[in-house]
């Protein structure tokens, strides 16, 4: 099978996992939360949200979380931002990217950010006034790039207006959120099929951010992979989820960072990241943030725990 | 994506799935049970294993199982067999087909059956012969075709060399089983290709039996199917797992039935069989036999349990 010799994985937990959090995460809980996952190898961590505070309360902390960062070389801390006023809070916070939220469907840029989703490519404009001053990338988010949770699926080539059009304005990268998690590997072909025709897959960085919602996120990934894609945002214990979804739907989480992780290394994918590591580490997140995470490493779905539990190699082994 | 315009999903939850319960199911309460799988649509059912009930007490009532079926035409009722005594209580029992256990790793074989391949491959000689007799047609089952639970990774050689001597005995079908639940796409795809040089897909009617233990169960299901597979075992809730397992793994069980119709569903692949009446069966069955099940469709992780969820179409729609 044609893979990428090796792919990028953007940890969101901080932001996408703790957002919808019914506890408040305290600051230097969080500061030591993104050191533990950069430890890991992660080079790339989503760390919070420039949101309205009162929108998201659980990232309220946003510049001053920033500022207590223990930053290590080569790796980038970024954040997710909504509007000119995130911008310009990212910007004095000193991200290394910001991440533009750029919402597809109307009914949920209404539902989610109070805007139209007119209104939210304007909000981009202003985002990237703001970056291009300060110097600083900006990858478009197109949540609901496949399916709305208010209106149903979403047409391609409606994302992909939206996609040339953040493009036309300046960003320097396109990730396709399924925002819902209701991507399919049809879907996201066919998604990617028509953004190589008309953007360029290599010429957007086009990544992809899973939602796992019905069970199909690693198929997705995978299915990316053989497009070309070497760009995924994954959440240690597959934890987020959109603000406005409705609570006890549990399976709106991210993929599960040890998850991609441990299909990589059975597949043979590069991600720098020691599976091990990250193990203990969502371990530990599932204790102390009180989770039940749908995360299939994590209940010894590896190799590694597969044998661990059955006591092997056997009596032949 | 070039995917199969339709599969046909072997429902596996009344073998696979019983025989790891804790609480013996009574039979009245199993012959409702099929004919309820039956009803969604479903139009393949193994039904039990004729095992030595002393190992696999659950399944003990095989026989006055099948007896007791209320058996609708068009489908096929049948079960796993071990060896020769099973296979011959099997016929008596009037079976529409037989699920010969071909074990590919020794070490599993001596754990799951008290026997070595080489010894397994001698009953199916023997169950051959008694299916041959009765005009009853076999499938070989190959156990750990990709992964040993006590040896680990399994040469796909070695699954292909046991393969060609299965049908060299003269088995209508074979069935690859990702018993484990480790199988991913790379090895899927490669076992796949090396198996239609050795003995063509077609010509041996290939299926798969595929546990989710690293959650990678659809993703190898999607790209079976790419590779022209048509015919896929799964299990309503996902419950399954081999006897031998150790308790407390949960993800080793089936993929579960709900997500692969879901998943059929999305990409315009048809099954025959009407999801909801499926999700309304798998929520009996979780509360029938206690069971909480790591299943998507189930959780709400379709189109429409999302929509219900968020009570869309939203303000636009």
């Amino acid at each position: 099978m044609d893979l990428p010799d090796r792919v990028h994985v953007d940890e969101v937990l901080p932001r996408d996992g703790l957002q919808r959090l019914d506890e408040v995460v305290p600051t230097p809980k969080k500061v030591a939360l993104v050191d533990d996952l950069v430890a890991t190898g992660l080079q790339s961590v989503e760390v919070t949200a420039f949101s309205h505070p009162d929108v998201v309360p659980n990232l309220r902390d946003a510049g001053d979380l920033f500022t207590a960062l223990d930053r290590r070389s080569g790796v980038e801390y970024h954040a997710l931002v909504p509007n000119r006023v995130g911008a310009e809070r990212a910007v004095t916070a000193g991200v290394d990217g910001i991440d533009a939220l750029v919402t597809v469907s109307d009914a949920y840029a209404r539902q989610n950010q109070g805007m139209t989703a007119a209104e939210n490519l304007d909000a981009l404009d202003a985002i990237l006034d703001v970056a291009d001053d300060a110097g600083i990338p900006v990858e478009a988010g197109l949540a609901t790039s496949f399916f709305c949770p208010y209106e149903g699926p979403v047409d391609p080539e409606r994302t992909l207006d939206v996609a040339e059009r953040a493009v036309a304005a300046g960003v320097d990268a396109v990730s396709f959120s399924a925002t819902a998690g209701m991507a399919d590997p049809c879907k996201v072909a066919d998604l990617l099929s028509r953004a190589d025709e008309r953007l360029g897959l290599d010429a957007v960085d086009a990544g992809l951010h899973l939602h796992d919602t019905n069970g199909l996120a690693l198929a997705n990934a995978v299915t990316a992979m053989r497009e070309g894609v070497r760009r995924f945002d994954a959440a240690v214990c597959g934890l987020g989820g959109g603000i406005v979804f409705p609570a006890g739907l549990d399976t709106v989480g991210n993929v599960p960072t040890e998850d991609i992780v441990a299909a990589c290394e059975a597949m043979g994918v590069e991600t720098g990241v020691d599976l091990d590591a990250l193990l203990e580490l969502a371990r530990q997140v599932r204790t102390d943030l009180g989770v039940e995470p749908w995360s299939h490493a994590l209940a010894g779905g590896t190799p590694a725990g597969m044998l661990a539990a059955t006591g092997g190699p056997g009596p032949d082994g």
